[in-house]
C-alpha cells in the first residue's frame, strides 16, 4: 500500500491532458485515421503543452516525470483517442530506453538534433523474442543485421531505430541504425484493423553494416536497460490502454443510459447494468494495476517487473473486454463509423497485436512467484 | 439424440462445396473485400453449382434442402471466406420467408423476376426490436414507412426489402418494398470493421406509401411467420460462423505446428496448445448446437426456437474466442493483412454486430425454461 | 488515486495480527472445525490484543479503528483461517451498526454487560431481502415478529439478534431482540459446507412481540443506519476473504514450487505457472478494490456503496476462483483433510453463500452508474 | 455427423433407470451420505435391473453395452445423486479394464468369485503420473510395491486393486493385487469434501511382492490396453457427471420458477434467466461431447483419445459451473442440508478433485492437435 497523491502542479497537468483530449483529440480521431498521420497543428500542440517530453530526461529538455505523473497524463490524454497518441512522432517507446543511458556518446551526439528537429525513434526489441527473422552476424568492424522485422510502431515516420537483439555468437546488443545513412526500408503495409496513424511497419534490413561504435550497449548492460526499458514501457502503454478503456465505458454509458428516447428501453434490458458495471470495474482493476507498477517501477523496487508485467497483461485484456462490449451495447451502431466505437475496438485489437504477448507475460510472471524471485501477493 | 447421418448426394454436396471454398472462394477472399462486392464470375459459379438456391422452395426452382444439410453446406462454403458468402445476391435472409410463404400473391407476381434475374432482396425484421427508428403508419389503403434503419446486409444491393414491424396501431405486418419504384434510399456508409463486401447498409424511408396489397402478412400470421423465419436464419448465420471458426482453427493450428522454423518455438511456448485445444472445442461445441437447432426446426420441434437461439448465441460467442484467439497466436503477423486473421477478426465482430443481441437472446431462453415453454435439458 | 500509508503504530498491530494469524491461528483451524466452536484461550487472546474490538466505538472501549487499518487487520488474521475468524464471538457485523448509532438508549443499557460479558450479537438484515420469510407487524405498543430466518452467521451462540426489516405498513425498523428473553428459538442445523463454527443457524421467531422503546432506528433514519452500516460490512467481510485468497495462493505456491520431489515436476506442467501468476493477480486485484472501498467510506464519500459493493463482489467472485485453483492444483491432495485447501474451499463457498448477492449487487451498482448517481470510473 | 439413435430395448432401459433414479436414489442420497456406504438393498435393486454389469463382458454375465448406451444409463441413474452411484461395489472403473483383457488367465481364475460374490476392485493408473509416490520394483520373481497412493474410489471397499505403473526399469506394467492376501492396507482418512459413501481412500503398499503371473499386461500391451480403459473410465465418468448436472439445472429451475411466494420475485432478479439458461446450455454442450465421444470408442476410431479427453475435461468444468450455480441460485438455502444442492457442489467437487487433470488433459489434446495425430475439427 502506497501514496498515490500527485503534487498539485501534477494535478493540474493532468486537468489540462482531460480536457485536450476531449475538445481536440476526439473530435480529430476519425480525420486522423483517414489520413493515417497526426495532423502538424496537434503535434504542435501538444509539444507545446509539454506532452510529447513527459518521458524524456532533463539533460535532452525532458520533463524527466516519474511514471505515476505520466500514466495519469496518458490514461487522461488517450482518452481522447489512443490511435492519435499512438501516432505521435518522437522518441516513442525509446525515450524509456534514452532515459535510462541518456549520456551515451552516440545519444549524445543525436542529442540537439533529436530535441531541435523531432526526429522520430523507432525501438525494435528483439532480446527476447525466439526465431526472430532478423539476423544480427558479428562482423570484424561491428554487426551486420539482415531481415524483415514484424510490424512496429513509428516504423513508417522513423529516422531512427533502436535494435536489441542477440548477435550471432548470443551476445545481447543494443545497435542505433540511421534509417537515412544505413538504407534501411521500411514496408508501410496496407493494415485495416486499427491505430492507423501510428506508421506500423516492417523494418528491412538488407545486410545492413553497422559499426562498433553504434551499439548503444552491450551483454549483461544490455539486458539490464532493456528490462529497465520494458518495465517502463509496459506501465505506460497500459496507461494509454486505461484511457481508451474510460473512453469506451463512459461513451457506451452515456449511449445507453442518456438518450432519452432509446436511452431508457435499453437500460431496462436485463443484463446491460450488469456489463456496464463489469466494464467499469474492470477498467478500475487495470488502473489499479497500472497505478501499482508505476510506483514499483518509479521506487525502484524489485517488483518492478513483475508488476509492469500484470498491469500490461490485465491491461490487454480489460482492454478487449471493456471495447468488444462497447460494440455490442451500442448495437447496430456499433458497426458504423458515425461511433467510435468500432474504431476503438480496432484500435485496441491493434495495440494488443503490437504489444502483446499476454499470456506468455504471465506466465513468465508465473515461473518468477515459483521460483521464488518474487512474492507471490506483492 | 437425434440421427445427423446426410444422404450420399448429401455428403457429395458437402464435399463439392469443401472443395469449391478452398479452391475457389479463399484466394479471392482479400481481392472481395477491397472491390467491396463479390464479383460475377464466382456469383456464377456458386449458383450453377445451387449453392445460391439451397433455401428456396422447388417451386421456385429451389432446391429447398432441410436445414441440417443446408448447415453443413454453408459451414463448408464459409470455411473459404465468410464475407464472401455474405456478399452473395439473390434472397438472403428473406429466402426463409419466402419459403414459408411462397403461395402469396405478391411474391408469385415477382416470382419468375426473382429467379430470372437474380434480383436481390433485404430483410429489415424490426419486429421485437424496441424503439426502432421507423415508423410504420397504418393508412387509409395501406401504411407510410419513415425512418432511417440501422444497417443490414445486401442493403446496398437490394432490390426489394421485406419489412416486418409493428405498426402505429401495435399491428404487426410484413411489407413488400421496392426500392426503385419507392424510391427507398440506402446509406451505404463508409464501413471499415469487416464483411465490407456484404452490401451492408442503412435504409431510408422517406414517408414511403406502401398500398395495402404489399402486405406479406399481418396480425399473428405475421408474428408466427417472422417467428419461423427467424428460427431458420439462426441456423443458417450460425451454421455460416461454424464454417469460419474452422477456417480460423485450421489456419492457427497449421501456423503454430507446420512452419518449422518458427513453429516448433511457438508450440513451445506454455498455454498454447491449451489454446487451440480450446479453440478447437469452442468450435465443436457451436457445431454440435447448430446440428441440433436445425434438426429441431426441420422437425418442426417445439424446441426449435429455443435450440436455434441458443446455437445462434453460442456461435457469436465461440466466433468472436476462436477468431480473437487466432490473431494472437499469430502474434504480429495478426496485424498484417498478408495473413487473413486480421480480416477474420474483423469479420467476425461485423457478423455478431449485424446478426448479434447475444445476451437478449439467451435471457430470452432463459426466461422460456422458466416459464417452463421449454424443456431445460432440450 | 488516494493515500494507504498507515501509520507506524498501525504497520506493527498489523504484523502482530500476521504472526499470531500463522503460528496461532492456523495450527488450531482443523480442531476448531471439529469441535464447531473457537476455543475460549483463542477468544482471550485476539480480545487482549485488542482484535475483537477493532470496529467498536471508544466510548465502548474499543479502538475505534478507521475501516483502512481494520481491512488490513482482517486480511492479515483470515490468511490464519477465515473460519476461526467468523466464529469469533462479540458484536460481530453488529459492531458496525453500533458504531454509528452508539448512542441510543437501548444500545448504551446494554453497554456496560456488551463489553464486560462479551455477548453475541447477531445482526439480520432483510431490509433489502425480497419476499422474506419474516413478517414484522406493528402492533399497538410495538412490533410482532414471526416466522423462520435462512442462516446467518453466530445465530447459534447469539444472546441478541439485531433485526432490520419493513414492518407490515412497509416501515423500514431496525429492532434489538433478546434471544432468551424474548424466547426466540435458532435452529443451528447440521451444516457440512464450511465455517462450522461459525454458528451459522436460523433464527425462528414464534410470534415474538418487541415493545416501542426496543426500536433502535425507524423510517428513514433506519434505512440510512442500515446503509452505512452494510457498507462497513462488506468491507470488512470482503478483506477477510483477501485474507484467505492470500493463504490458498501462498499455499498453493509453496506446494507446487518448494516440494522438490514433486515440485519440480509440477511445476513444468504446462499452464501450472499461468494459474499461480492468475490467481496472485486475482488476489491483488481484490485487495485494491478492498483497500479503495475501505478508504471510500472512512471518508465519507459518496462512493462508498458502489466502491464497497464493487469490492465484495469482486471479493467473492476472486474467493471462488483461488480456492477453486488451490484444490485443484493439489491434485489428489486437494481431497484429503491433511492439506487445508479442501477445507478453505468449503469455507470459501459457506462465506459466498452467507454474504453473497453477487449478481445482484453487480446490477444494483450497474443501475447506479447508468442512473448517474455515481460516476463511471470511480 | 454420427447417428445417436438408441435402440427401443435401450430406451426402454434408459427410462426405467430414470424413474428408479428419482424414485428410490434420490431420496435416500443424504442418509448415504451420513452412513458413507449405499446400503444393501440399493446395492441389491441396481443390481437386480442389470445397471452394475453394464461395462461388463457377456462371457462374465455382464451386459456388455456400448458406451453410448451406458453413458445415457449413467446419465439417468446420476441424475438420482452421483454419489450413491460412484459408492456402488463392484468392479467400478476396472471393469472397462476386466473388459478389455477379459481372457486373461488371472482374471479367469477370479472370474467366478468375481461375478457371484460382486467383489470389489480399485483401479491405481499410475502410468502416466509423474514422480508417484508409489515405487513398483523389478525383482527375481516379480515386483514388489512400496508406497501410499493418491486417494481413489472404492479403495475402502476393495478386494482387489488392478496396479498400473511403471517399474523401475521403466517397463509399464499392470499387476493384480489381492488386498487380504497380500496385507495392503487402506487408509480411509475422514473426508468431508463430497462423494462420502465412494469408499475413498489411500492404498498403503509395505513392500508388497507380487509374483510374475499376477502380471494383467505389461509393456506395450499395458500401455495400449490402458490407454483404451481410460478412453471408456473417461466417457462413462462423464456421463455421470452430466447427469449430476442435470439434476441442480432442474432442482435450480424449479426452485426458482416454481415456488410461487418466493419464485415469481427471484425471476424477476436481473441475470437469474441469463444463468439458468447458461447452465443448461453447459449442461447440453456437455452431453453432446461425452455422445460424440463415447461413440468414437465404439466405433474404434482413431479420435477416442481426443474425444474422450474433451469430454471428461469440458463435464469437469461444466459441473463445477452448474453446481456452483446452483448454490448461488439458492441464495441462503444453497448453505442447508435440507436442499441437495450444497451436497451435489460437494460432491462435483470431490468428482473433479478424484478424476480431474483437467488442463493437462486438454494441454494433451491440443498437443495432438497441434503435431497432426487428430484433426483440429473432430
Amino acid at each position: 500500500m502506497t501514496s498515490f497523491l500527485p503534487t498539485d502542479e501534477e494535478r493540474e497537468f493532468i486537468e489540462v491532458a482531460k480536457g485536450f483530449a476531449l475538445e481536440k483529440i476526439r473530435p480529430i480521431a476519425r480525420e486522423v485515421e483517414d489520413n493515417r498521420i497526426v495532423n502538424d497543428k496537434m503535434v504542435k500542440e501538444l509539444e507545446e503543452l509539454g506532452f510529447l517530453s513527459r518521458e524524456m530526461p532533463e539533460e535532452w529538455e525532458g520533463l524527466e516525470l516519474p511514471l505515476i505523473s505520466q500514466a495519469q497524463i496518458l490514461q487522461a490524454l488517450s482518452y481522447g483517442d489512443l490511435a492519435v497518441i499512438q501516432g505521435l512522432p518522437g522518441a516513442g517507446d525509446a525515450a524509456s530506453f534514452i532515459r535510462l543511458q541518456k549520456d551515451h556518446p552516440i545519444l549524445s551526439l543525436h542529442k540537439e538534433e533529436l530535441i531541435q528537429s523531432n526526429k522520430t525513434i523507432a525501438l525494435l526489441d528483439l532480446l527476447e523474442v525466439a526465431n526472430s527473422q532478423i539476423t544480427i552476424e558479428k562482423t570484424e568492424n561491428g554487426w551486420m543485421i539482415d531481415g524483415v522485422s514484424q510490424p512496429i510502431r513509428l516504423a513508417s515516420f522513423a529516422d531512427y531505430v533502436i535494435v536489441a537483439a542477440k548477435d550471432n555468437e548470443g551476445v545481447p546488443v543494443v545497435l542505433w541504425v540511421d534509417i537515412y545513412q544505413d538504407q534501411v526500408k521500411v514496408d508501410s503495409g496496407d493494415y485495416r484493423l486499427g491505430l492507423l496513424a501510428s506508421g506500423t511497419g516492417k523494418i528491412i534490413f538488407d545486410q545492413v553494416q553497422i559499426s562498433k561504435q553504434l551499439a548503444l550497449a552491450e551483454a549483461e548492460d544490455a539486458v539490464k536497460l532493456m528490462a529497465d526499458t520494458r518495465n517502463r514501457i509496459r506501465v505506460l502503454q497500459a496507461a494509454k490502454q486505461v484511457g481508451l478503456m474510460e473512453a469506451a465505458l463512459d461513451y457506451a454509458t452515456e449511449y445507453t443510459a442518456g438518450r432519452k428516447a432509446f436511452g431508457q428501453e435499453i437500460a431496462k434490458f436485463q443484463g446491460v447494468s450488469f456489463r456496464i458495471a463489469d466494464m467499469a470495474m474492470e477498467t478500475r482493476i487495470a488502473a489499479h494495476l497500472v497505478w501499482e507498477a508505476a510506483l514499483a517501477v518509479d521506487g525502484g523496487k524489485n517488483t518492478a517487473a513483475g508488476s509492469s508485467i500484470r498491469a500490461l497483461y490485465r491491461a490487454h485484456r480489460s482492454l478487449r473486454f471493456v471495447t468488444d462490449s462497447a460494440v455490442q451495447l451500442l448495437g447496430g451502431h456499433g458497426y458504423v463509423q458515425e461511433y467510435p466505437v468500432e474504431k476503438w475496438m480496432r484500435d485496441a485489437q491493434a495495440q494488443v497485436t503490437l504489444y502483446g504477448r499476454e499470456r506468455e507475460l504471465l506466465i513468465e510472471r508465473g515461473e518468477q512467484i515459483l521460483s521464488g524471485a518474487i512474492g507471490v501477493t506483492v
